[in-house]
């Protein structure tokens, strides 16, 4: 309900569980006051299979028991956990100013969210952050809970998890058959992970970034240019993160960023990033020349107070790296990036983000925002990938790492971009190198430029290929990058594109559980549980349309055959009668699956003719199933 | 024209130039006569850049000279090639029977082709395959027109050539700078390269297969089953090869095989290929235990005849393997390959594909046919990735490539399926091994199960990456891939993906001229060309469509800016900027390039008085475009 306006139309944001799923609570061992989610699939009762726990990072918003009122805002749980903690004080807090806002008024106002919270921050000297913990040896809630939300429901490690992990290729990466407190603890206080967890984010799920755990993936959001409900912005939070985004990133520029972030944030359970310069520009009128330390510092307190988790930071664009950038086919195209350059060649100076790294430490450190460092100048085509530029700024934040760290901060690193093949595993190694295994988030790579309208194809090859290479959180790029604003469709598209890079990554580095989901539905597949194989999927219903567009038909979600070959040719089919067939000669014959008998080890005349018979009779009757196919869609 | 059945409507395929191309025909300097096609993009003339030549599949359909007519099919230039070389003689034939066609009679039986030419073949001891010739250092027309192909309208090296080719990687790969037409024998006569090209299919424009030359894509088409016309079947073929796919498979089944697979092939500018086995199980009432070697020899010479280009011939598929399957998630996913096992097993013999290996060489060289050899036991989950049963029959493709070069024929290799990424390597370096580096083609492989309705994707992954390790050709895979038929616009899907895949891998290798396009592009997109960025994509309508849902007046195409950061942020605006003060100060001070200069280099306070006034100037400027941007946003 809209209690300021009974005019507007009641708020809609999307709700209600995936198809056969259900959101299932896990209480940790080391904290049973603990609710992790996790998604449990449900398959079909006579295939004998178990639910299949799968990552959960839709929030309240697809568990029926709760009642979502975006208005009021998830509950604020995390926030006893920081009081438990001590070190903090609740304190009044900046004042929203107009030009928060843009200056905007009257009708175009966003409403402000009616229940904002106080803000909470450190007291002077007192360990606050998940590093500092870390560091100092305490195992805090927020690690706990990840431990628990990384195993996918397992409370013990899988019986195959070793063999699969030595299946996997890790490139100097360890990741672990089980997910132990102690080891979220020791991946952080090394720097080799965060915990993105503003404790003014009351309402986060805390999730983990680092190379040791599962791949994670980002979805960009930004307000529109006409709002016109604060509901469509929260909406869009809820959209991603159905869909699979671990983080959201507000990308807002322009009027009532401030008040559409509130919404959002006191509507997530995942971590939410911002890029404050965006901010900051427009309360200098959109130009950067007149950006300072003043207004940058006054919104960093302001999103800090709000809760944003992870602030993306260009403090590696650095005056004398600006003229390295002349002679690039795409010179700089970070926003942020070009707005530094700008900056620096107009005042021609040193950056004021680089001069001031200690200070916005402090101001980070004590609500516990972590860094995501910015790539200011990425390459944005093909050609100027892995260019003295962009090395130049990774070195600097390799630099800002070490600082960010001695302050007690969380940190991770921003990476392109536009990157070949050949030249994604350099950026990797020498990421991990100068940044101390720090954790990498890239946006893609995009491997070429020619295909606008597919960038999130382009991209997410080089997202699969960066993230077994070890790269920790994966950026999406929507369709429409390059061309225009993502609508919903495009935003899923970009997230389950995202997943299947991420999802392709931890296979690929063996993580012990990653197979258990392909193996669940490529069993699905051969036993043409077709209902199964949806749910089991990444996008349930696109698959489901899929294949009713060819065989729409209730009946044929139980047939034996699918469309592409249709019964007659079934290879399935046929491949579960040479089981059966092999089943029988192994019985008879002791046949190892790993034999490799040669053909006379196949004799016994009898029992060939009984199978010759078998399946003569077994291809009449699927070629009847083959006319009835036919029949039913020619009555479409 | 319908020149039966004035009834019919006019048959209809897509004919008329992409955006901004046109066909250009090349001479090459070693066979004048040749006419070997180009696409050129033109681009923005104010922007003073060349038009882009681009590798073009699209055959005559896009030559606004040329008139279309399906009914007489392509012209038949190549024959005259065939004849000149000698060693062949034209025939009568085989006559067409009535279960070429399923038996079907009546309204159900597709019309034949009006102008069936007859047959011609090798005479016996002549040589006629391009690996005869090869092998007997003759350069034939068709490498002549591959290796002017292969150059993309260069004449000579590009200057840049050797310089991109080192920065490439190509594991063992010898991609030239330029490719001559005594490089291309030289590939061929060593097995490591083929073009497909029956001395039959005379409607052809060659193209070679290998992994030093382009990455190839294939795109697999299939008859309806309610065929409402012929011309709807040569659609599929020309709609395909209008995205770019380098060779088609027909993949029908069913009824009517014969007659639509002739005017595909009277109409076809691209190589053709079948999987002849699905034909051969019609013609014995679709059960695979009728199967013997009478009717499928009878079934090869028919497509022989009638110039098909490839066959995959699954004769690796052993009886001693079949067992190996039996503990498989997913078993023999293959169609050929359990209809082989089905065979095997029920009559308790050796393949006869196997047994009868030599014999079917001696008659596909007769024409020239190629060998694909098919992987029956490919992977059908990433769980039976690179397992025995899959490597047992790669290493007997090995033995059988042996043979068919014994034998003067050309050969490729099929390859998998279902793999994750780590496991991708390990098949292309045991391809070239076992295989004696002949050209591996694959489907995808798809690096998870686990994302129905976007296998174009989880495959694409796997593609672009086995193209960067040696895959010579890449066979799509379509979003509906495991759910249903793939309609028009998946078709499209499919070869843009693949062609995303072929392109980044051409790009990864170092290929001397892939750069070109990415950077045109890119070059493109900084000077805000919209048109040019468009027309150089591998989709300009989509490209376009989706910008124009955005930014939709043609006055945006000029525009300066996009609209994903608007004209106020605009980071490609503000780096002209920065490029423009760079040059100033490069001018005035000497800077290099690469030059690291020091902030301190960068004094000229002067100067930097006029470049700030200019920022703000040009900031005001693009703050009054976004206002307008919004108000024609709003009057939509």
């Amino acid at each position: 309900m809209n209690i300021h306006d009974p005019n507007v139309a009641v708020p809609k944001v999307t709700t209600g569980a995936l198809p056969a799923s259900r959101k299932v609570y896990c209480a940790p061992d080391a904290a049973p006051d603990l609710r992790v989610p996790v998604r449990e699939i449900s398959l079909d009762a006579s295939s004998g299979e178990a639910p299949l726990p799968v990552y959960d990072t839709t929030g309240a918003y697809t568990d029926p028991n709760v009642v979502i009122d975006v208005e009021k805002g998830l509950a604020r749980t995390r926030i006893e956990w920081v009081k438990a903690r001590g070190g903090v004080e609740e304190y009044q807090g900046r004042s929203i100013q107009p030009v928060d806002n843009g200056n905007v008024t009257g009708k175009h106002l966003a409403r402000n969210f009616p229940n904002t919270p106080k803000p909470w921050r450190a007291l002077d000297g007192k360990p606050v952050t998940q590093y500092e913990f870390a560091k100092a040896g305490i195992i805090t809630k927020e690690m706990i809970y990840v431990a628990e939300r990384e195993n996918l429901g397992r409370k013990t490690m899988l019986d195959r998890a070793q063999a699969a992990l030595a299946d996997g290729e890790q490139f100097g990466g360890a990741l672990p058959a089980f997910v132990t407190p102690e080891f979220v603890r020791s991946e952080i206080a090394r720097g080799r992970a965060i915990i993105p967890s503003n404790i003014n984010h009351a309402e986060l799920e805390p999730m983990i970034i680092g190379r040791n755990f599962l791949v994670k993936i980002n979805a960009n959001i930004g307000n529109s240019a006409v709002t016109s409900s604060v509901e469509e912005e929260v909406e869009k939070m809820v959209w991603a993160i159905r869909w699979g985004a671990d983080t959201v990133m507000d990308l807002s520029t322009g009027r009532n960023i401030h008040n559409t972030r509130e919404w959002i944030l006191r509507n997530s359970p995942v971590p939410i990033g911002t890029v404050p310069i965006y901010q900051a520009l427009e309360k200098v009128d959109g130009d950067p020349v007149k950006l300072d330390w003043d207004v940058y510092r006054d919104t960093l307190i302001e999103q800090c107070e709000q809760g944003v988790d992870y602030f993306t930071i260009h403090a590696g664009v650095r005056l004398s790296y600006v003229p390295l950038t002349a002679n690039r086919v795409t010179g700089i195209v970070s926003r942020g990036g070009s707005i530094m350059a700008k900056w620096c060649l107009s005042r021609h100076k040193e950056s004021f983000l680089y001069e001031r790294f200690d200070e916005i430490c402090d101001i980070m450190r004590k609500y516990d925002v972590s860094f995501s460092l910015g790539d200011g100048l990425r390459p944005g085509s093909s050609a100027d990938a892995n260019d003295r530029a962009q090395f130049a700024e990774l070195e600097t934040l390799g630099e800002l790492t070490q600082v960010a760290w001695q302050k007690g901060c969380q940190v991770m690193i921003e990476g392109p971009g536009h990157v070949p093949m050949h030249k994604i595993k350099i950026n990797m190694d020498k990421q991990l190198k100068e940044c101390g295994e720090a954790p990498f988030y890239t946006l893609g790579p995009l491997t070429t430029d020619i295909a606008p309208g597919y960038d999130h194809i382009t991209s997410g090859i080089g997202a699969a290929m960066i993230g077994w290479f070890g790269c920790a959180m994966l950026c999406y790029v929507t369709p429409k990058e390059h061309l225009g604003l993502p609508d919903r469709d495009d935003v899923k598209t970009g997230v389950i594109t995202y997943k299947i890079a991420a999802h392709a990554a931890d296979l690929a580095k063996g993580h012990p559980a990653a197979q258990l989901r392909d193996d669940a539905l490529s069993r699905a597949r051969f036993d043409f549980r077709w209902q199964d194989q949806f749910n089991l999927g990444l996008d349930p219903d696109t698959a489901r349309d899929y294949h009713d567009e060819t065989l729409p038909k209730d009946a044929h979600k139980v047939a034996h055959f699918c469309s592409m070959c249709g019964p007659k040719f079934c290879s399935m089919k046929i491949t579960q009668d040479v089981r059966d067939y092999a089943a029988t000669l192994n019985d008879q014959k002791g046949f190892g699956a790993e034999g490799e008998q040669n053909s006379s080890s196949l004799t016994r005349e009898a029992g060939m003719a009984e199978m010759s018979e078998k399946f003569k009779a077994l291809g009449e009757q699927v070629y009847v199933d083959a006319e009835k196919v036919k029949e039913s869609n020619q009555s479409l």
